[in-house]
């Protein structure tokens, strides 16, 4: 009894001796020197060029999502850095492992939110009841309303503003972001603490609205985190941090089980 | 006896309440919005913004670097993803493991052999005599030289011409990259075959001409990488090809152990 | 208005010039020579040492998912090889990456769902009772009862009926696999299928026998693949697949993009 | 003109519906219940089963490298888990990447060492004689010699002799060992240092006794310290440390680009 097989096929690309196709294109006449890198994985998402629109929105969002200094992920990429300098993409790679559910996740448990009260972006949508409807959904089942408030930035997370004017600027500001700005307020009067649209809120709104699959949207925080933990590699291969990090957290970590001075190490 | 502490410090950026500082700008005001991925990337390995031209030969060496279609590292994403759909960043983490000395390390391996033989740019430089000393020396410890030929593109790398000419048309053609091409030319001239400099000879080269650091080379194709790998997830999500690859693999790797057909099974 | 700190503090061990201590033993005199690697794994899981039969049960419970031939985590891992043999540790951490929900995960899945229905070991307990409610619970739910059947081993995932046994002799065959047991029977009741219990689901229930936290059980999947991957590494090392592999797949998969025999190549 | 084609094999283990074949025995039968989890390694690394002698020396190598409290790769474990805690697999996973050169990479350069001053284990050789060759080489190419000294255990690494004398009481106290030893002496006369030979100097000589690849001696460590940092996983989800290590070490490292208290905020 034979195993049914399945297909194993890719329209991404080929390429032969001469020549790379990728989406359909010629890379390297069509693509290399017209897009920029983010450009380019507004192409790896939905298989097109963006316009000039799409192009400043899209890079606007991942570029958000570089670098936000000494991160989890920039702590774990250099003491991964420290013990095995020969594979910097490894160390890169340690970093981007953390980018869960608690994390950059948000990103994707915003467009997921969104999608599921308003499937298709609806100009006509009354935003302010699905946003009633969502909350009452997330209180009512105990589960955090992702995309609004943030532990350092308070009360409003500055990039939320910035990107928002970008997608005013580009025309991108539709239902999906004023839903998601109807559910922070919302949210904010239901718990009466001011819990304004953050970051992943504003990027996985406008991943609602640039038609991305919920289950991609994680994808943006991890090239673009690539690109900053790349910079924390450099600065660590200059100044390494990673070293004293390790010994002075095992000294904070083991001090009570160390035996007082004049004791024991003097025995 | 103390232990002598080191310092941890970084300098790329800290951030408040109410802002963010990157590079010693004001992320939300002087960045976002103003530059595309590429240069941020620029940004975290010279800590300045690139000139237009900079941007445009910058964006063009890590557009390259993105995508080639069914590479080892989409492979080994697409068969991590199979596994945990709910940590798409770990695999696009475990198909950045695969960027070693094997495929994009070479970009490193090049920068170090031109900055050995060429330490600072120098118009003036015997580029062809350098290239001889280079090929020379390869040849006598018998390592293989760095950013030539191409074992599918025969036998021009459409990439590098491509590269060339933007590199012509922002000014970066200069004494690396002349190097790089006499090095190419010196090589095939002693082994008799064709062997042009390939994509990541004149990356490599290009990295030289805008100053970065040997070490941090490999690194333009691991913020590159990581985002063609999303790509890679968004076609798993949708026509997954991983279990048919596992299960194919399977049967071809261990039909010289299984007992012939009408035998050992029928037992 | 300063953070509040939180403790950084373990209890795992320390070490000084001339002695290291783990989990409050002298490592070197009391660990080192006395307990094999599954008896460390235990160790590291319980803070003790395991009796003779926690040893033997322990042991069989890892064994069991070091390795499986080639599995995606095997193909995953020489791939990496491939690209980076310089860094085979990650090789083997890329092969680690892919063990979640779908494959090893089940494990946890197995251990939290068996917790649920029978919050500590109850010798009286009506296992059929608490599987009839299980398998109700599930079904109405719609999610896929974690622990039972196998794609491949079929009816019986011969691993399973040899842990039962492992269990009867060391005495670790009660309430919880008893539970797992009636949940497989009472399954393949309502679905008209036989669906044994599995190796994850002996695993999963002996976890709960052992007392570990659910949370953490599937460790005892990533503890065992690594050793197994190693030896992948290492078959790799001697007779590769992974280029093999790689260009394979991909003429299958980018097939129906090339121009055909004839056709284009010509032009 | 179409690519030559190589081989894809394996010769590890297969399996069918009602067993698996492992290093050609009936794994379900013969193996599970017999061995240990280092046994099982040590199966993955030989291809056949550990005399009694060789499963006590084998399990203390191993064991040896399981734990060493808060190491990097710890930490980096730890972190990786704050952020994605529904995805334990990579936290170990991130941990295992800095096992490079620096660290548990040092057996790899310890077993290459020996092997290339004495490619066969020979009971009749001067290794005081080799020692000198050994270390006059590596001084004269400045490189390091690996396996003697270490930063913490001064001036004995507690885990050396008590693996030398497991060594002794299974008989594998062979030339590789006194050889190692023999350059940790020869070493400390060149420089006027004490430098014994460290733990893992003991286990990269066990390594060459045994008989191991070099390729693969550091995959001893990799299979070791995933069981440890499972045990980290385990109390990091106890007793969590992560996001304290973040905060504590971004206030440190950021303190310099902080305006002082009374400036800057109340601007």
């Amino acid at each position: 009894m034979a195993r049914k097989k399945k297909e194993i096929r890719t329209d991404i690309g080929w390429s032969n001796a001469s020549s790379i196709t990728l989406f359909g294109r010629d890379f390297t006449r069509d693509i290399l020197g017209h897009l920029n890198l983010g450009d380019m994985g507004f192409l790896e998402l939905t298989g097109r060029f963006p316009t000039p629109d799409e192009s400043r929105m899209f890079n606007a969002m991942v570029v958000t999502l570089v670098e936000h200094g000494i991160t989890p992920s920039a702590i774990v990429a250099r003491l991964t850095y420290l013990g095995a300098p020969e594979a910097m993409q490894s160390a890169v790679a340690a970093g981007l492992n953390g980018l869960g559910t608690v994390f950059v996740g948000s990103i994707e448990a915003v467009a997921k939110m969104l999608y599921e009260a308003m499937p298709a972006a609806d100009a006509q949508a009354d935003v302010a009841a699905l946003a009633r409807q969502v909350v009452k959904a997330f209180n009512e089942s105990k589960r955090i309303i992702p995309g609004i408030g943030h532990p350092v930035h308070k009360p409003v997370d500055p990039r939320a503003p910035r990107l928002r004017e970008i997608a005013r600027e580009t025309g991108f500001d539709g239902p999906y972001l004023r839903l998601m700005e109807a559910i922070a307020e919302e949210a904010g009067r239901a718990t009466g603490k001011v819990l304004p649209m953050n970051a992943t809120g504003a990027i996985g709104a406008l991943c609602c609205t640039l038609g991305f699959d919920w289950k991609i949207c994680r994808g943006l925080g991890v090239m673009a985190r690539a690109v900053g933990l790349v910079g924390h590699i450099l600065e660590e291969s200059r100044r390494p941090m990673g070293e004293e990090i390790w010994h002075h957290i095992d000294e904070i970590a083991t001090a009570h089980m160390r035996p007082a001075a004049g004791e024991g190490e003097a025995a």
